[in-house]
């Protein structure tokens, strides 16, 4: 094992830097948020810092980059207060990818990357027409983050759209039949498969594995 | 595609709640924090919520669960103000999982699942010995959400040890080399392969494609 302390990582050169960092938690979320303006301009980016909140009521944050440029989707999300988290699947990893590109403010990523977008009666957001995994969130609030400036947002779920095939009996959602992407620092994208699923842990027992790989890996 | 309304979810069971709404956000980090109490008794429990929130300075995050219960992973940060994240891997799988049991507040899970503290000199937060991708970090910030009274926790990396063979020059971590995992809702463990990198994108372009699956998985 080797030692990187916190001054050697200051020190690094700027690209080693966010790319070191940006893969420090692991393997991540990637989702494509999307957002309107007041004008009904739409916006969409790609984010791989969605996690989870709370399930009653059902609650979903993701973390902003500091306000030091017009940020287009949080900018969107106070105007209209809502957006819509869509799963990014292998099908749409080159568009999704190229929706982080530094567009002029009113350009839409959906007309400059191929994607579509999708709207539900009612809900103001655009969903990503592509995207198998939409979920309509309402914006709840907001923490500042002092050390460097970004910010979270917390969202509550208003409504989802999946493929029903993926939703088993008891809620769990087969990500892995619905190719959902991981994503790893800013610019690698993983295909997730199966190892096992574990019954809820008792002390004094052992970790019990409830089912292994898919049926079909073998 | 199916509809599901907030209500649906509101009124679904609470196990298909829980399940739905943890696989919601998509593939999850999997991690294992690393404690110990101001007596020195050492904690270690797996999280699936830990984000990036910044390179310069390197800064991490993860969400608590509401302080309904004692909280021993938060009330250690808050009385020693440090704490490790760890990288699960595929073979640590069953003792990363049960250490989400329902342990006694004194009790290690390090002794009770058989993973093994680790320390370094002058850091006072255990490491788990069987992880390849250890970070020591400082406590930072914290934010009370007021939706569900769940906790943000910032903290500021001060070290890291990592195999150096899965280090790029640019710094980019291997961490499929590493046999990281992502998980998805509460119980289900995944082992990502890489799909392909991509070259930061610039309006105007297509996203480019730098390097795909790993030469091995061919």
């Amino acid at each position: 094992m080797k030692k990187y302390s916190k001054s050697e990582i200051l020190d690094a050169e700027s690209i080693f830097r966010r790319n070191f960092c940006n893969s420090l938690p692991g393997f991540k979320s990637l989702n494509l948020i999307g957002t309107v303006d007041e004008r009904g301009n739409e916006n969409v980016a790609i984010f791989n810092s969605v996690v989870h909140i709370g399930a009653n009521p059902p609650l979903m944050g993701f973390i902003l980059r500091p306000l030091t440029v017009p940020r287009v989707t949080y900018h969107n999300i106070l105007a209209t207060g809502h957006f819509t988290i869509n799963h990014v699947h292998a099908g749409i990893v080159e568009q999704a990818h190229q929706t982080s590109a530094n567009y002029a403010t009113r350009t839409s990523e959906f007309s400059e990357t191929g994607l579509h977008p999708h709207f539900e009666d009612g809900f103001v957001a655009p969903y990503v027409a592509e995207s198998r995994i939409r979920i309509g969130l309402k914006f709840e609030e907001k923490h500042d983050i002092a050390a460097n400036g970004t910010i979270m947002v917390v969202g509550a779920v208003q409504e989802c759209y999946l493929p029903p095939e993926i939703v088993a009996e008891d809620g769990f959602l087969d990500l892995a039949a619905a190719e959902s992407l991981s994503g790893s620092g800013l610019d690698t994208y993983y295909q997730p498969t199966k190892l096992g699923r574990y019954a809820y842990a008792r002390p004094g027992n052992k970790a019990e594995l409830l089912s292994s790989k898919e049926p079909n890996e073998d």
